[in-house]
């Protein structure tokens, strides 16, 4: 494989005013999380899985001590008689070249199978290991914006500041050229942990906004164990600051967790 | 986008004897704020955008939350009877083989606009906070060297001893192969921070060179805010050196307004 | 050479249900150490050579102060009746591309030599300096995890835990689109050292399941000499701790034992 | 410009049993040295200009304050009845691929000059601030082992243990595909520090071997400068060692050189 392959599992793909939500490893792993849950909670099938030089040269291990190639993956549901399309994968391209090359393709898909609006899911990170659970948009649409509003997704002036870089971002820019409305909605997280919370707290945006149900209660099950880990973590970190010397508390500290995600 | 994709935006461009002025981001962003500022008062129109998979893949989040794919713009404007060419950008490439490949359209747009010559702007740094309102030059053509010491720039044979890297030294070479005269003017910088009062000090050289008038109130009023917070940075320095163990000291601070810029 | 480049050494190879052992360097240079030694005790015959820019530009200098341009090599020879094909080699690719690319070349050689099983060889780090003679497992096939388990291959359901990355990984995946059966052993290996005693350990194992008998004395040897180095290094570790301000100790031992492997 | 550029200076060539030398920038500096010394000395001609896009997007300033955009350059001349090529250059390629591609390249135009032998320059680390004036060797050839012991060239087995990366070492790899000889010379040097001692000392044998005479009042000179500086900073490095706590004494040091080179 010297070249990203495509491989259609399904040939004839009937949808309508579909939407598609992208879910790939990332800040706080938020975005994957959400997108992973929704695949098995509502069902969706698999319809295509994209192998690329792009990915890193590795396999996971499953439980049965069997391997999968690492790849993306695209699913198709129906959900409360909506169309939804669902992009989920074990990585991000590890290339600059990679994310354009792979995002066009994604883009591309998502033209043929008449998607209408794009949601790409992320976390943003706060720096800080509690917050509340607020979801932050951007969006390639000024109606959407309004839209999302409405939703209580917030939006702020030219934030994130940095830009929204990975999948996430660049789908946004690259369904401009096909004019597909997009949005991204990044829920707030620590961004040292995998954050169950805050998917949860996007997911529950997400179903409000496509009118859907899904059950929650093993994302809830992560997210308290989550909660315990922190709560740990906040009782050391105090400990740690009160017996170290002044100079290097900060950032001792920081770096430890950065180690935890 | 799997290619570096041009869109023209105007077909019929017509200037004549024009000047390229290229400002991108780099040392203290001195050469981009000195290109924004032009575009924006001089009310200059944007004919050429660059989208590139060599750029990140990032979008930038504007004012009203909406977003935009990183690229790089050319725009054309006349002053005082001078057609003028601006190119500006959110990013430089990311790769080595990119800077080539973008370089190379650059000068090709250049030679069809008919562009005479160039100039590349950017920032000199000095690792000093404080420092004179000086412009440093290198040209690739002995008559622009001659002309521009007319105009003060300060010229030091083999300076800057590491070469020019980045779109702003590789604009000057690649247009030798074109034979268009090309100089790189550099406002001398900390290196350490965003430095509106350099990129002041660049436009008024330049606008003498280009014998143009650009209102530089709101330039001035960010070199003013500018210059409080160094103020506060180097009485931060001399306190923290007054603190800390001797042997820290140098290191120390150095890294802490490394962080800054 | 631009572009990689199969030399082939011997045209008509006539081999029959051959199973490819796969032997490059990685962690605890393991798999190298049993591919290396198996090529030398089986008298393997050399069929082709494999060169190519995703390769360091780099050459080696061998006993005679002669040197050998990097490259991957593929062996045959036939032991107790089995033919046995041997993929050894100076470097894995420097690029993921190249990952991809080398290991597409090496499955399509492998299956127009009529390979039936890979195994790919290496370590598994476990961060000690000492551990019994395990040998983990993972497959592209479930059949061949219950056949291994004969063999007291230990597997551990989703482990490794962040997959298997580089040749011994991608070869699993690359070979599923050719239904070639392939299995990751790995010889349990502190992750600091090249490791003669897990490559000791892995060949036992491997002389099992192919039913051949391989002399084992250099190999042994060489373990003898390793255990005597890591005695010194945990004698060495320990009076390090007992004089270190007790906050450096244990990131200050880590960091030496990796300089060492 | 997106592809390497080969830029012929002169149609006609006419060379018998010529013999190139290379030197490009690398540890020490010491084949550049040598190789930038002889041309200027032996007055030679420039005949080929290669830009790449391997090569860092940069220009060098020269002593009239223009610039020339980086690049390797061929040069060729007789010296007492010899024809000797000389390869020279501002860099190295900036990536693996890159490496292979310009040194194809360069084995191309070897052997269209009718190459008979190659000597790669370069700088044998060994980490000690002095050192006596010995030239290591490595060669793709025996006889021209056999041959270069008669200079006092000192050949060890297996080393650089390491093998040679870059340049210096691919070209003896890749010159084999095309039956040129070739070996690498490599002059001990400290891997801290411009060396032009120990290429002096690499001149005085290279001048032995192609039986030539060359002036080397320039490089002398230099390197009694730089002997002034090692001695200093010698002197400074057992100050700083007395003056430091015990604990940080070697790695601080050496911290310090290496900022130096």
């Amino acid at each position: 494989m010297r070249e990203t392959t495509v491989i259609r599992l399904k040939e004839d793909i009937q949808l309508e005013n579909a939407t598609l939500l992208v879910g790939l490893p990332g800040v706080g792993h938020v975005g994957k999380l959400v997108v992973d849950h929704l695949i098995e909670k509502l069902d969706a099938e698999k319809v295509f899985e994209i192998y690329s030089p792009h990915f890193p040269p590795q396999v996971m291990v499953n439980e049965e001590s069997t391997v999968k190639l690492v790849n993306n993956e695209i699913y198709v549901c129906k959900a409360n008689g909506n169309d939804i399309v669902l992009l989920a994968g074990d990585h991000q391209s590890t290339s600059t070249e990679g994310h354009y090359e792979l995002g066009t393709i994604y883009i591309d898909i998502a033209e043929e199978l008449g998607v209408k609006r794009i949601f790409t899911l992320g976390g943003y990170p706060t720096g800080q290991l509690t917050h509340t659970d607020e979801v932050m948009g951007a969006s390639n649409d000024l109606d959407m914006v309004t839209e999302l509003k409405e939703y209580e997704v917030t939006f702020k002036p030219n934030e994130p500041g940095g830009g929204i870089v990975g999948a996430s971002g660049l789908l946004l820019g690259l369904s401009m050229f096909k004019n597909i409305k997009a949005a991204c909605l990044m829920g707030l997280t620590s961004g040292y942990l995998v954050d169950p919370k805050s998917a949860q707290a996007l997911l529950a945006l997400l179903s409000k906004i496509l009118n859907i149900e899904v059950d929650v209660s093993e994302l809830e099950e992560r997210a308290k164990d989550m909660e315990k880990i922190v709560a740990n973590l906040m009782e050391a970190k105090q400990q740690q600051q009160q017996q170290q010397p002044e100079m290097l508390r900060d950032t001792a500290t920081d770096e430890d967790l950065r180690y935890i995600g």
